[in-house]
């Protein structure tokens, strides 16, 4: 069939693994609707001629052999199956199933004749989102070498079930070896903001990431009757948290446009309504295309947590912390898609992209591309998230042309 | 053996029901740890010689048949043997075991020929923290007539269990008429506060209770990406509660002493590191023992709600509301318990109650009395919660004494 129908035939299969009421899909990594999706995956990928493994951290790869002779460079696309608690279908979705798309129409052109010098590996990286795990962008971070998988599998839930617990339990902690470091690897995701809408580009071509800053933060008060107990001796760690969270929205008010920041995560202990919070875990971010801006902004938040924990009477500790340099993406790849959509005439632009995506672990590993297709209204990380037909038409037939030209002798 | 021996005695054997690594109790109403510590009150109330009934909310009464006639009055004391997360050992249980050591006693004086008009009757109150299930005093609430058996059996913890549920879980869904209104009920309890230690006295003779208004509040915003979604689209609820937090706690520093406020429970959703949160439920109390600051401070908060919502664009809804009024306690309760405490040679001090009890849903229906004996520290709703053994005998002692002359003829 037409490939741009089994794209959508395909998201749609994809969308029943962790369908929500209202359209959207929750897919927690290593949930049994992750499961389901890495199942379809498989059998998707067996079906359309290529050999499936799965490696020590359930990074998902299907390789479409080509060029029929040992040590043909590979090129590789893919993303994430995995999701947030009630988000978007096309989330990292898109991504594999444009990849498996791209691997048919590969084995189809070889089985007519042409010949190729590359091999091609469509991927599904474990734990993209971060939202059950945490750091995001696991699977793709250890495959790159910045964790070993000892760290990723040890690393645990709100519920204490660590990330190499919940692969076994959906059979996905895999012994496969992963392929060699590819020659290119392109990544097709959904823009998640409405640069593209707002310019009428139906691709857009990924120049540059914006930098971040994650910190995990807990406060230590001392746990109280709501109550009886005096208001100047209370040490609320929530208070603690209130002040911060406010705080580090304010701090992205000095910058407007270029500095983004939020608190998206919290836990409270032990979360009563008559009892002084004891301890108060929270996750912030700061984000920036701006170095000077990030690095100042960063700053602010942590005084900003030590003054909350100062007015409030409590203790700070930062319990992780993360940062995601600011980089320009290679030009080469950027080239070749923007030659690419120009050859199949959709209008592109070249963009940041603010999100962190798998292709960032893989920069500096190999040359690296990220292609965007429009999010309508910028809707992102909600089950309202959509994109139109057409553009997914656009960005399927973009990674297939940039894999025709990344694989043909 | 001493009655005062065999109070910490007993007080150590609940302690094992859900003890903590700290040296306080988890025993959340309706877990297994709250049916270890119920089975282990039913069976010492059956081996003091009390006939063992459990109602349809799960409330324990030990009626002890002093009078040996029909319709006779009936004196009750108790409290509750639920507790917070990682709380005190004392909180409840100590009226609870209080009550049985008196029950025993009065058997005791039975067999030695002691004559008397009125049974006696020791009581468990099912769910009087309102940790797990809310509102609190819940049990001693619907026993009183304040609320219905099928709304306290319909209420649900976070996880969505009911309380009918959790009790049908333990065994203690029970199927027994409650007794009669009694013609006193008494409870001991611990202070939580420093008022009684500050002076030196062993026996709080409670006059007053505070008032409380408490609400569970919902802030709905938009689920989104906390990366490329702009800061001023952004509808952020848990921004809104964190500026709800604050103002909160601004709102008590209005009233030095007089006004307390909290919030102490925040459930968050989807709650992940890199989501905007759609919907954030916040727990919040005030309390104050002047009706005109409680009504102030009501309205400031009700405001606060608003004004949060608004500065955060998000949409706010008050879940629930409740109001327990200033009250004063009845007098002839307090002269009995002050007197019975001069008898014994133990200070004593007339005081308010901050924190609610089971006794405060008994108000109005019958005579009620409160005594609290000193909490070190003013240390409550914490593992570290305690009380000297011998104000625990002099709390003994005094109910010992009032249940006496309660129930001779
Ligand atoms: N797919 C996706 O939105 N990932 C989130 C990574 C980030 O937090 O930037
Ligand atoms: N036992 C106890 O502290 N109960 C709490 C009731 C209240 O919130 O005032």
């Amino acid at each position: 069939g037409d490939p741009a129908a089994r794209l959508l035939d395909l998201l749609a299969r994809f969308s029943a693994c962790g369908a929500t009421p209202a359209g959207g899909v929750t897919r927690l990594c290593g949930s049994p609707a992750d499961g389901a999706a890495r199942g379809l995956l498989a059998r998707e990928l067996a079906a359309a001629g290529a050999r499936v493994a799965v490696d020590a951290v359930g990074n998902q790869f299907g390789h479409f052999a080509l060029a029929e002779r040992a040590g043909a460079p590979l090129v590789m696309m893919g993303s994430h199956l995995d999701s947030q608690v009630r988000s978007g279908r096309l989330d990292g979705t898109l991504g594999v199933a444009a990849a498996l798309g791209v691997g048919r129409a590969l084995m189809a052109a070889k089985a007519a004749g042409a010949v190729f010098d590359a091999d091609f590996c469509a991927v599904n990286w474990t734990n993209e989102e971060g939202a059950r795990f945490r750091p995001s962008l696991l699977g793709s971070g250890t495959y790159a070498g910045h964790h070993d998988a000892a760290f990723a599998l040890s690393r645990r839930d709100d519920d204490g079930v660590s990330l190499g617990e919940a692969l076994a339990g959906i059979g996905y902690r895999g012994e496969d070896a992963a392929p060699a470091v590819p020659a290119c690897y392109l990544e097709l995701h959904v823009e998640q903001g409405s640069v593209l809408e707002q310019a009428g580009a139906a691709i857009g071509v990924v120049t540059r990431c914006w930098g971040a800053l994650k910190r995990d933060v807990v406060f230590t008060g001392e746990q109280a009757h709501t109550g009886p107990t005096a208001m100047p001796r209370r040490r609320d760690a929530l208070l603690a948290g209130a002040y911060l969270i406010a705080e580090v929205r304010a701090i992205a008010e000095r910058w407007p446009g270029l500095v983004h920041t939020s608190v998206g995560r919290v836990r409270v202990a032990p979360n009563s309504a008559n009892v002084v919070p004891a301890r108060v875990e929270l996750s912030l971010e700061v984000r920036s295309a701006d170095d000077r801006a990030l690095a100042e902004a960063g700053r602010l938040a942590d005084a900003a947590v030590a003054a909350a924990a100062a007015r409030a009477r409590v203790e700070a500790a930062v319990a992780s912390r993360s940062e995601r340099p600011i980089r320009a993406l290679p030009a080469a790849p950027c080239d070749l898609v923007a030659l690419c959509a120009a050859e199949a005439e959709h209008r592109s632009l070249r963009m940041d992209t603010v999100a962190g995506h798998d292709a960032l672990s893989l920069l500096g590993t190999c040359p690296t591309g990220i292609v965007f297709v429009p999010s309508l209204g910028g809707i992102a990380h909600n089950e309202a998230e959509a994109t139109d037909a057409a553009d997914l038409a656009a960005g399927l037939a973009v990674m297939t042309r940039a894999a025709h030209r990344l694989c043909r002798a």
